[in-house]
């Protein structure tokens, strides 16, 4: 296999990473270093100089040191990639990490792919597909619930989850093959269905939930959505600006380590909450007036949390209307304006309320908590795993079709032998989602293009 | 001192190198770290995770491992501070970044002021305080010639070249004090003036020419100024974009190491030539006519290169006002428009002529080459150092007025104890630019606020 070599780390820093990685590598790097590294032990930290040979002066002095670098040697198989690699720690000159890639491709390095460090530590048996996948993530990951996601299923979550499901499926194959055999005797086969209808339901709806979780998943990194709705001039505008600038003055101020702005999220207790929809809210307070009901309906639609501000206690009619509209969704009632003296409180059966005022930023606190816990993310946890990967929910949503019809099929009598061939399909398509045995090359590419190069 | 911490690279790679720098780096990151580093030799490289103690968790189960990563490392005085340090290779995600340093800082560390690993390696006697400067201009570094400027500078280039300044000046203080031991007998006083003389004028030759090298320095650092002037519609502007085009077309194109785009710039063999004022050249092409004629000496006021756009042979007259408003410039005339058959060639006496085409792009390597030649860097290695610092020149021109003091002295019989004055203020003020003994805090804190953090 080709050695490799890329920027691991963004232009602009101190320091600039390239990493090496291939047969060749120390051979290679040892040709523009002070140091010859064919024989350096593993681990090992080298000080030295990158030299071009036929550098091109200017002035001609001092001509022929592009850096003092700090090489890393690594070995195969105890590298990231399994194979030899190296790491050269450069100053973060643009310059000089241009060159020093252009003296390695010189010396018969190619510049690496997205994702190829990574797809060669699973193509060397480092980790599984889940886990290569998890890497992409855990880099991408700006919050504690993300990178908890990406580290669980980097640390192998998806893959024991997976393990155990492949365990249960194989018991049902085995007992499915224990009916063929001893098929003439009817009287045996009518006893091992039931356990086999038992085992089957267990595993459907073990991987249906696993499915399910894909769903939260998908909230969790892009943020769960939130709408904010109410008539005009309850203080839907002036809750949003006091949520979003409580957000602001949390921001760590950390150097260097400050997340993007982004507008109309909020971090509550390590988690994204994205409020949909909401440059009208605070275009002018009474848009939802002007373009109509409908709108606040639409918002609704798409949100998992409803906060309902009112500033008077809604009538029975509008209670039931939100109600109807709020099915499978969080409904926070918000008693908005309670320093005002006319307003009066009111108390709801079943519906969380919480009293607050967003003009002085009285109990946000206690709301903030509320629209955490409406998120209800500890109740996931139950299944341990949460699916965050669309191909992965892919072959899930596949591998569930699949064993549907074995479920069917044990209810209508079906033979054992067209169960058997469903059941052998059901793990075929789990065991894609790890990697397997088979992974053609194309899906491969498809998996790693959106990776960072230098990973 | 206090164990330091920051980010040594940009956020959003790969890979984020954090550094530990002080006596108790490998103390604090053992207490963060699955493996104890408090007995680690020297250049190694540790495989480890770094765990949070008390992790607030949103998922309760896999909660601990903040990331998979490895650590770097180094021993007092074998490191880049000169202190017992570390490096911490992270996944690049700014979520474990961010959360990577706020354990280190709730573990005992302090976050690093910009530069304070290079001050640090000045202070414990790694480098002097030019090469530490180096360090910043290295990193800053976006081409051939300003990269080589700033690696002469790093590996000690004005250094050595002040020590054998101070070796003269050392002399030339000997020499008066052996003139103040016989200052009875006069007549071995002239005969030992006359060496003095010498020596001073010597001296103050090399700092005014290491003076002058910063005019080129800074040429160099911010793109040798070139004006493009000629009457209207010669071709002014097509010749301008054809010159910048092609500049975009050899841009490398090695992913996240392309340069910034910087408007109006060319490189030419590794040197960045700055056109001067073009905008309007651009914008309409007898903008020069509508403003005036000042405006084209204003331009050429500011180059170091002119290029003289005509399409027929000037007269003498404007042949012998160009020279006399391109006095200390490089001047080139370039023919334009060789591909229409009324424009006639033409020769000129001492002023290099190129004859192109700037709409086919004829001949426009020659005058690339021409404008490269033009800038005359070679003749300044001639000095072996360019200064390339603003600090620096300010100290040795302040040098240069006492060094030219001495020299007015020794000519008008000054006595020695004047003369012995101003030569130890010449060594004093020289000893500034390395570091010296006496570089009190503020003026470090000057040098190195502008350095990036995590260097």
């Amino acid at each position: 296999m080709d050695t490799i070599c890329a920027l691991a780390t963004a232009p602009g820093g101190a320091l600039g990473i390239i990493r090496i990685s291939g047969e060749h590598s120390l051979e290679i790097l040892s040709r523009i270093f002070t140091k010859d590294l064919t024989d350096a032990r593993p681990n090992t930290i080298h000080y030295g100089h990158i030299l071009a040979p036929e550098y091109d002066a200017v002035l001609p002095h001092h001509t022929e040191v592009i850096d003092e670098v700090l090489v890393s040697v690594f070995r195969a198989p105890h590298s990231y990639t399994g194979e030899d690699s190296a790491e050269i720690s450069c100053h973060g000159s643009r310059y000089i990490l241009k060159k020093v890639l252009e003296l390695l491709v010189q010396n018969g390095c190619r510049i690496a792919h997205p994702g190829e460090y990574t797809m060669r530590a699973y193509l060397n048996g480092k980790m599984d597909l889940s886990q290569a996948e998890a890497v992409a993530d855990l880099i991408a990951s700006t919050n504690q619930a993300t990178h908890q996601m990406a580290m669980s299923q980097l640390r192998g979550g998806i893959s024991s989850e997976l393990s155990r499901l492949r365990e249960h499926l194989l018991k049902l194959t085995s007992l499915l093959e224990l009916e063929l055999d001893f098929s003439d005797h009817e009287d045996i086969e009518f006893a091992d269905r039931k356990e086999l209808k038992g085992l089957a339901n267990k595993i459907n709806k073990h991987i249906t939930q696993l499915a399910h979780s894909f769903e939260i998943g998908q909230a969790i990194k892009q943020g769960i959505p939130v709408a904010i709705v109410g008539k005009t001039n309850v203080g839907k505008s002036t809750l949003l600006n006091a949520l979003l600038k409580d957000e602001r003055a949390i921001v760590s101020d950390i150097h260097g380590t400050t997340r993007d702005t982004i507008e109309d999220t909020i971090d509550i207790n390590g988690v994204t909450f994205r409020f949909i929809d909401t440059a009208g809210i605070r275009q002018t307070s009474d848009v939802i007036e002007k373009i109509g009901i409908g709108r606040t309906y639409a918002a609704i639609e798409k949100a998992r949390i409803v906060l309902w501000v009112v500033d008077e206690k809604p009538s029975q009619e509008e209670l039931n209307k939100m109600r109807l509209s709020c099915e499978n969704k969080k409904l926070i009632v918000i008693r908005n304006k309670i320093d005002k003296a006319e307003n009066k409180a009111f108390a709801l059966v079943k519906i969380p309320l919480i009293e607050i005022s967003a003009k002085h930023g009285n109990h946000l606190a206690d709301l903030e908590q509320a629209i955490y816990q409406s998120a209800d993310i500890s109740s996931l946890s139950d299944s341990e795993v949460i699916v965050t990967n669309a191909r992965h929910y892919d072959a899930l949503t596949r591998a569930a079709d699949h064993l549907q019809r074995v479920v069917k099929g044990l209810q209508t009598q079906l033979s054992g032998d067209l169960l058997a061939e469903d059941l052998r399909l059901t793990l075929d398509i789990l065991s894609e989602i790890t990697g397997g045995q088979i992974t053609p090359n194309e899906v491969l590419g498809n998996i790693f293009k959106n990776f960072c190069v230098g990973k």
